[in-house]
């Protein structure tokens, strides 16, 4: 066995802290040493807070954004183009994880791009397989396939408890996003 | 109602991710400009990779690390005062919560020093009502009591799915530490 066992890291569930998760552990890897890349599957091209930070921790942290935020990603009929958008970060994900640059690569949101029928439960295993032995593979996204789970090493759901908006509380800058 | 609402924020549950995901939090709140301040009730005084991390965001992310790394904190017998570290966590989260310095304070494992014996309930119920308005507070921890959850606007639990460990693979540095 290599000294470093890379591994499959699967965040799903219905509640909050999937992809923050995957985020402080990126953060952490950072730290010790590890080049990180996030490519986000889903969210479009915000001002996230993590963007801002991560431009900190450059060249080393990487968030790449992907869906909706590109603008060639956009039908004929002006709506956005979720499925190009996928295919490319899907295209993306494959070049980055055989490119040796990364120790760490996480897939935010791609089991939700699954569920959405945007990446297929094949398409999500071949990553895995192409995974290099000391990298690990972190992906995020509720609903994660059973498939995917069977052949992750660590498993978390992170089930909610409780949340603000139910109590009308707005989302808070920060915090939420 | 104040621009900013400061939640009461738990992460709780048998799984990972609840530190990491408090981490990942602080490091997009620190990316929005906030100021972000974290106290450690538990783990002594290793290298995490966040440590090393965070001084790249300094002086507005910040980790104290309390708990059994200090020296003064070391009982006759020469075991560690466990007591004595949570007790001087505990004043210093009092001291940091209504100092004004801080938009978001994490309070990393004091659901676990409560489980333990080393802060009461009714002291965390105290450090919440100390919060300023615009204050997010984070409490991290398993087995977060009954009455802080009630105190709390956003509960997560992490539940374990499956873990490297009990498949015979070994902590993994930068993921696991």
């Amino acid at each position: 066995m290599a000294e470093t066992h890379g591994l499959v890291i699967v965040n799903t569930g219905n509640g909050k802290g999937k992809t923050t998760a995957a985020l402080g552990m990126g953060f952490r890897a950072w730290g010790q040493g590890l080049r990180v890349l996030v490519i986000q599957f889903i969210k479009g091209n915000w001002k996230y807070g993590e963007l801002k930070a991560a431009e900190k921790l450059a060249p080393d942290f990487v968030i790449r954004q992907m869906g909706e935020g590109f603008v060639k990603h956009v039908k004929s009929d002006g709506t956005a183009d979720h499925q190009g958008a996928a295919a490319e970060a899907l295209q993306m994900a494959r070049d980055e994880i055989t490119s040796g640059k990364w120790d760490m690569i996480i897939l935010d949101e791609i089991n939700y791009a699954v569920k959405f029928g945007l990446v297929t439960v094949g398409e999500c295993l071949e990553l895995i397989s192409l995974k290099p032995a000391g990298m690990h593979l972190v992906m995020t996204g509720r609903d994660a396939r059973e498939e995917v789970i069977d052949r992750a090493d660590l498993v978390t759901e992170m089930r909610e408890i409780k949340h603000p908006y139910k109590q009308g509380i707005k989302a808070q800058k920060g915090v939420e996003f």
